[in-house]
């Protein structure tokens, strides 16, 4: 079966199983080699890049569908998504241009509506941890910089301009770290990552300070041994008081 | 035209000019005599409240009907309206249930999906500035305590509790009391905002503390007369350097 055709198989088989005018989409941040990356996919014999993305099923509530989508299109298992915004502009892009770039079948006769209304999940992964797989509709699935990404399919720049957003604003109150880092950091390795997300330095003094101030991470007696420098001391974040803090919804202000 | 008649003419009409299988539900907070309050419709001939809601017209953002919603069904124009979560839960409520309590008209013909994926949005008002109306739908448009609602329509004790931890969480980076309070508050006005808020005492060392090391209020040479105590200084957010941090998306790392 060629593409276009196994294309038409797919979307005949949406319009079927899934809740019409719905899609998701999955912004997967990585962090490595002090560089914030996110997953995207090259859709089949294009120089197109999207998000990874897909609908839900009648049946299925749709963070359920956003773990099976990023599963079945990126291979990545158990991540936790967080739900971060609608996308529900009236017109989000030109549809033609778009069925044109990806050679998409006539798509006259299916159910789908004129408009899509998104659903926009963001994770933030240890880039070491997954092994990104191309699916069908794909021949590539790969990390990009951040700051150099293609001009990207649909309105998928802007779904990572708002995500990224989001992750800047819940670093003020969120130690996003958390499932990022390993279980024991050092101070600089944790104020690495908060500048990499922010994209602009720290003042050492002031970020020990203020991290140690919402009274969630924790020094050990361990220090790390090894560098070229002074062995710094290591810490940890101490799951219980960080899981109160936010079922309180009160970092800064505990 | 009787109620049961005119719902079935409404009905009809969703279904030709709205977003089939999507809908809006608007949480708007008042804050009155130091409690929080929600604002809540009683549905037409029934002891039935829920959350003022609606649905998207096929050509409109989403954005744009959750404004025009809340006007048509409360009279509150021109508020600042929040995007806070989509509820997309398979089964969210019990349709037979909810068609009964209403006394809706047979609905088995219409066009409308067997889901409804819902957006919420919320807004903090000044509670002296909106008067409710009630709409053709509702006999009656009051505030409710938030510590004593009743149990509401479809999920929307849910709704209401999502938009409320929503709100606290905020309140840790984000200066909501800055569209709530008159322009010049004093540091205890301030104060009594943020405990109501997050249902519990804080220190008013630590508060003001914290307050003013965000750099978004001023204190003014002013202060505020006639009370039985010490006169309180009076302060104002300064807008400039607030529109600047919450851009930054950084207000506790500044």
């Amino acid at each position: 079966m060629n593409y276009k055709k196994q294309l038409e198989e797919y979307f005949k088989e949406v319009d079927i199983r899934c809740v019409l005018g719905l899609s998701i989409d999955c912004v997967i941040f990585g962090f490595y080699d002090n560089q914030l990356k996110v997953l995207l996919l090259r859709w089949k014999q294009t120089e197109e890049w999207g998000l990874p993305g897909g609908f839900i099923y009648k049946n299925e509530s749709v963070d359920v569908a956003a773990q099976r989508i990023l599963e079945e299109r990126t291979g990545i298992k158990e991540l936790f998504l967080q739900q971060f915004h609608t996308f529900g502009e009236d017109v989000r892009y030109n549809r033609q241009e778009i069925s044109q770039k990806l050679s998409w079948p006539d798509t006259s006769s299916r159910q789908w509506p004129d408009r899509t209304v998104s659903i926009g999940y963001f994770a933030l992964v240890d880039f070491s941890k997954v092994t990104p797989t191309a699916d069908f509709l794909t021949d590539e699935c790969r990390w990009w910089d951040v700051e150099k990404l293609p001009s990207l399919l649909f309105d998928h720049n802007h779904i990572v301009a708002v995500a990224l957003r989001t992750l800047r604003v819940q670093l003020s109150w969120q130690p996003v770290g958390y499932n990022l880092l390993p279980e024991k950091f050092t101070m600089p390795e944790l104020q690495r990552l908060y500048e990499t997300i922010l994209n602009r330095p720290l003042d050492p003094r002031n970020f020990s300070k203020k991290m140690r101030a919402l009274g969630i991470i924790e020094r050990l007696e361990e220090q790390r041994k090894g560098g070229a420098f002074k062995s710094p001391y290591l810490f940890r974040f101490n799951k219980e008081k960080y899981e109160k803090a936010l079922q309180e919804g009160n970092l800064a202000f505990s």
